[in-house]
């Protein structure tokens, strides 16, 4: 496979104590549970020398950058991922360390106005491999772009998350039939560290 | 609803013969049964004088353009949905009329490099209702955009189709999670009559 001899990127999305805390908002249920899978694969990346963008959703507290079907609910009832707060940060065991890229989000896909096609472009990347969360709303709309952007695409399945299983598993079928690689995160490590 | 009150444009997502008819490479089985319904929903909007956008999927020949996951079957198998060729066009039932917009796109969204925003921006249209094909790839990408760039979005959901309808139920539920109002024709086009 074309994306075998490629240098590759990792791209995690929205780990942040809002979206992963019990007790959140936001949370979304699966998320906490893939942290130790995307653990091994980012000290993989680490190890490999191989470059790291984290993708934050933030959010400015007066709503002007939120998406219209969030807005009632984030200024009438509960703020989430605004920055400053705990809420917004990356969780603990996942934070960046010096040299890896923080990409700020308001929507759902990690490319939506943002500079990671930039970033990636000018490192010469063409293989791109997402974790994070979640599944059918930010995970799939960063591989639509990053499909439409011609790069491969592997997910890492137990890396990524959503409420349930069931919506889980929908969208690994749908984004399988896009023609991206979903591999588990033992399966990736092991391949990566055969090259 | 605030979008009862503002004016909308329908947008038809890739009608063409080669997603289609039956017997054709690229067919998505579920398309063809949505022809009746879109029909009545461009008529209500011919009828009511409001926009409509075609957006249509075109390839080079060459396949300098089609996605990267495609482009071996493209080439080496079947070609498909190259401008010239009968595949390529908007199936009969939903031929344009003049004054309707054709918007030409590459990928899943309707919006990624494509002029669709400037011209809905210029109209004015702040609410957009979507039929077409398919459900998990270009129906889903667009309403991801569509909402990033702000606007309020109806999905048509016996207007839209997929392989199977387990594939189009999981999607309707994932998309009516990110704010999507989900309407059958019928339930659409009473309200537009009693605007």
């Amino acid at each position: 496979m074309l994306n075998q001899t490629q240098e590759c990127a990792l791209l995690i999305i929205d780990m942040q104590n809002d979206f992963v805390l019990p007790g959140s908002s936001a949370k979304i249920a699966g998320a906490k549970a893939t942290i130790p899978v995307i653990q091994k694969v980012l000290n993989s990346f680490r190890k490999a020398n191989l470059p790291v963008f984290h993708a934050v959703r933030e959010y400015r507290a007066d709503g002007s950058d939120i998406e219209l079907t969030r807005l009632e609910n984030f200024l009438e009832k509960s703020k989430m991922l605004v920055p400053g707060t705990y809420g917004c940060e990356i969780v603990g065991e996942l934070q960046p360390v010096p040299g890896e890229y923080r990409i700020v989000k308001n929507r759902y896909s990690a490319f939506f106005m943002t500079e990671l096609d930039l970033i990636l472009r000018r490192l010469g990347i063409e293989h791109i491999v997402i974790c994070g969360t979640q599944y059918p709303s930010c995970v799939r709309a960063t591989i639509f772009d990053a499909l439409s952007y011609n790069y491969f695409v592997t997910m890492i399945i137990d890396g990524c998350s959503a409420q349930t299983s069931e919506i889980g598993e929908s969208n690994i079928r749908d984004i399988k039939d896009l023609g991206v690689e979903c591999l588990t995160g033992s399966e990736f490590i092991k391949r990566l560290n055969a090259k």
